[in-house]
């Protein structure tokens, strides 16, 4: 996770060890607090509190409470590419990357419930945060689809309405399957083997 | 659109026709309040106002602003629902059904781009609307690709994996070609040829 490079001008970046700490500590109480609360009954006292630091500690970091849940939105952004990331073996051809990074962020948004209603509620707190979110993934996918294209693992002339149509596909299974999960659901690798069969082939006929 | 049979128990269906118009009125009087204020801002002499029917009539057909919320949600699956059969036609293959419904719902959320913002809302405000929303439109998805994989236009075996990944693909793209156009876009009929291709054959290199 980690504040990168774009963080809001009305964050504060930490220069010491531990600024960086304290900053991951509000950071991660914010997440567990405003998915609890959502963000209009979330209070600055109750994220200082969860984090176990005083309550002025917090402007050093962040403005206001909109100043901490864009941070979030952010964090969190960043939180969903290192995970799909991680899962990534250099060997992998296109199609096999698309499986292990939908696998992985499967199990993230398991662990992570928070995640989607926090994406969620930028929509109305911060909309400009939302697009932000989706656009940067829609780009990064985009991006995988035209090396695909290049390296032959995928036909050529992939762009942006697959870019969506795939990050949809993603987001809509992790709904259902981390976050509506149910026992008699199957797992992550199931799920992710066949929402790749359907990249690999389609849904069309069987045509061999 | 127009209320159906599965009506919220705190909405009084109208026994007159102009009962029912009144209700209309009423529902897309808060189509457009919710869509521009959001549901915390609303007010229900506003959507009388809009209406243009005295306060007190707004009770003849709504317990509160939750109820019309409500319903709201439910007239609007609907609509989504009707949008897309009605570009049906009789002697469309399975997978020709999913452009033409794509193509259909694309084209309704351009002219109604107040429908995103209050299903996305109803996940804070009605979260169980919003989990039926997406449940129903999944099974009904699960239904086409289950009959399509009988009369062989698409392959056996799809289930609701397959339909929350369609389900999935086509939100993302009508967020991104319809809510969030620009004119430099394909048009919806480009979005839908380009993602029934997808459907078709994957994005596997060429097989041929």
């Amino acid at each position: 996770m980690g504040m990168d490079a774009t963080a809001p001008e009305d964050v504060k970046t930490p220069r010491t060890e531990r600024g960086r700490k304290t900053m991951r500590k509000l950071l991660d109480a914010a997440a567990r607090e405003f998915g609890d609360h959502g963000f209009h009954e979330a209070s600055i006292s109750s994220i200082t509190r969860r984090a176990g630091v005083a309550l002025g500690t917090f402007y050093t970091y962040f403005d206001s409470k909109d100043a901490i849940f864009r941070a979030l939105v952010a964090d969190m952004s960043e939180a969903v590419k290192v995970a799909a990331r991680e899962a990534i073996e250099p060997d992998m051809d296109a199609l096999t990357i698309e499986r292990a990074a939908l696998e992985a962020f499967l199990r993230f948004a398991a662990h992570n419930k928070e995640v989607y209603r926090i994406i969620d509620e930028a929509e109305f707190v911060d909309p400009l945060s939302y697009r932000t979110h989706y656009e940067t993934i829609a780009e990064r996918i985009a991006g995988r689809l035209a090396s695909g294209g290049e390296e032959g693992a995928m036909r050529a002339g992939l762009g942006e309405v697959e870019a969506w149509a795939l990050m949809g596909m993603n987001v809509f299974l992790g709904l259902r399957y981390a976050i509506w999960a149910d026992e008699a659901d199957p797992g992550p690798d199931e799920v992710a083997r066949l929402a790749n069969r359907l990249l690999q082939q389609g849904i069309g006929p069987a045509r061999d």
